[in-house]
């Protein structure tokens, strides 16, 4: 069987390279005799992946000293209760700025847990089709944090500047466009994401977080729920997911070799390009419900002029080998998701596509 | 390389077909041209593994109707919590029975979430060397659930017969030896285990709670920590960490083709009888710290009279391509773990080592 081009919204395609050396290694990591998942997560064997996974998290973001890489389960959904848990006490509240599905989520779930305000919201905007300008946002000076989704997977908008949020620790989900490209760690109090998108399996979530908001943390909930545990343990207060940690390993070891996230940028805007253009020809035929500002550079969404006509694009897509196209379900049209693992010659073989299904 | 003989306390050793079939696929399921890993949770693909391995656990384990049968993230560690935010309302009483290192951790979680009691402690027989009998337990009958863990890895104790604890709720940690027989599932409120023993890999958590304990949980907890959040949504409300859960299909696959719990459970007693009789019969070389009646079949507890004899025990063991087989740090000896997945001619070999070790 021949791969797939695979345009899933995650979990979705990973480097092949990376698939490869698990395969290879299945039964046997580094010649030890047992696969990675029976190796204890006590032993040397994977204790080196662990902490060479972190060490790459490190690297290629360049995260500061004054931060902890943590590496935890139950996905950025489990993130949405652990922020506010950890970091809004009583008495205080915290921002959330909505812009999209997932930001509404996550501001749902705090309020489970304390005092939040909506900052901003792009609801009413063509169903969150662009991100709020700076001027919009009604920021409380006294808020423990400022909530943020860094990509809208589902309405296909991203975040190209990040808002000023002053001494504000800024918050960002950032499950679905995580190295994407080099950013500055040190104006965030805490980035979190999901590993399904860029950088791994699911059942993995990266978080990297200032140490002083670690240690100034609540410490009155579940020790398992608190990240001053994980962080006190280098991630190995419970067994983690090893598993996952080691595909996180091979995804990061493979960017790194092709050059890292300023290399991997470039390969990004040219493929978002590669289809914002074909629609942009093409808009009596395409359409982009995004603000162009706000265009993201993983989840290109558009539609097309009738259900039929997107029905048989998806047909027609799946003769070639494409998979993964049709968008949300609460939104409909379509939906090319380009993440890392993406490659060029995939989405060169799309906007072919594209172009020709319009003839 | 050969195959290591692993004699790990978890993560284990898994069924070598289990392995080699995720060797043979992982590249391509099923003729889709893509990794388990890089499939959509909400395609047909995958929710066909994840609907196989609910399946399978409800038919190995007989799980009646009125049971969910839940796939989560976080392993045990995070049960110690979900429990008791669940199950324990404001007002109630919670009782532990502590047999070991892991229902004391289960028991401190617990008190960081509501009211709990101790209902019986081994600690002071030999650090746990047995099980307390029905007479001794002290159980409260307003108690809103009763917590054991069914078997200690660390101490090398098993309950052999559950505890007769009438009409309340008996909560249990299996993570160490869920499926090593069949038992009567209808005698519990909720059984959890993380997946790393008997089951699979590390990072899933295996959940089987009666639906009224499930309706009548509270709701006042974060959505995502909340058991009918995962049982209305048949484990899928969020991404599901979906290597796991195939490796769990594929394990229960084997264990189904081997013929079930009732046949695994003539292997597991056999292997534990080479153990137990060899240190039996050389007594005056081996000691089990365990009182007869509440050895584990899963962990093997011994010691040896000296340091340097354990040490030597140990490398000598690894030049037979033995491993894992030190004691817990906490203290110390030997530990030879022969979970499900541990072959009776890995045991038979180490039973043989022993006897001529002694030699």
């Amino acid at each position: 069987m021949a791969r797939a081009i695979n345009f899933n919204p995650g979990p979705a395609a990973l480097p092949l390279a990376a698939l490869e050396r698990a395969q290879k290694e299945l039964l046997d990591l580094n010649g030890t005799g047992m696969s990675v998942m029976e190796h204890s997560h006590r032993g040397k064997a994977y204790e080196a992946v662990h902490n060479e996974a972190i060490a790459l998290v490190r690297e290629l973001m360049g995260v500061p000293d004054n931060y902890d890489v943590l590496l935890l389960q139950g996905g950025a959904s489990l993130q949405f209760a652990m922020v506010p848990m950890n970091l809004l006490p009583a008495g205080k509240s915290a921002d959330y700025i909505l812009t999209g599905s997932w930001s509404q989520k996550a501001y749902k779930e705090a309020k489970t847990v304390g005092t939040v305000r909506v900052a901003a919201t792009t609801e009413k905007d063509k169903k969150f089709g662009r991100i709020p300008e700076q001027k919009e946002l009604d920021l409380d000076p006294n808020a423990a944090y400022v909530h943020i989704t860094s990509n809208n997977t589902i309405a296909g908008t991203q975040w190209h500047e990040f808002p000023d949020v002053g001494n504000v620790p800024l918050v960002a989900d950032m499950s679905s466009d995580i190295m994407w490209r080099p950013i500055d760690v040190s104006k965030f109090g805490l980035i979190y994401a999901g590993a399904q998108k860029n950088l791994g399996p699911s059942g993995l979530a990266v978080v990297i977080v200032r140490k002083d908001l670690v240690a100034s943390g609540r410490s009155d909930i579940p020790t398992i729920l608190q990240y001053r545990t994980h962080a006190d343990n280098n991630s190995l207060y419970n067994t983690p997911p090893t598993f996952g940690v080691y595909m996180l390993r091979n995804v990061l070891d493979e960017l790194k070799k092709a050059g890292g996230l300023a290399a991997i940028e470039r390969v990004n805007r040219e493929k978002a390009k590669l289809l914002y253009d074909v629609i942009d020809e093409r808009s009596d035929f395409y359409v982009s419900p995004v603000e162009k500002s706000a265009r993201s550079t993983m989840n290109v969404v558009f539609t097309l002029k009738t259900p039929e006509l997107e029905a048989e694009f998806l047909s027609e897509a799946q003769k070639r080998g494409m998979v993964g196209l049709k968008g949300h379900r609460s939104v409909g049209g379509m939906r090319a998701s380009i993440y890392n693992a993406v490659s060029l010659e995939w989405v060169k073989a799309l906007a072919d596509f594209m172009r020709e299904f319009k003839r």
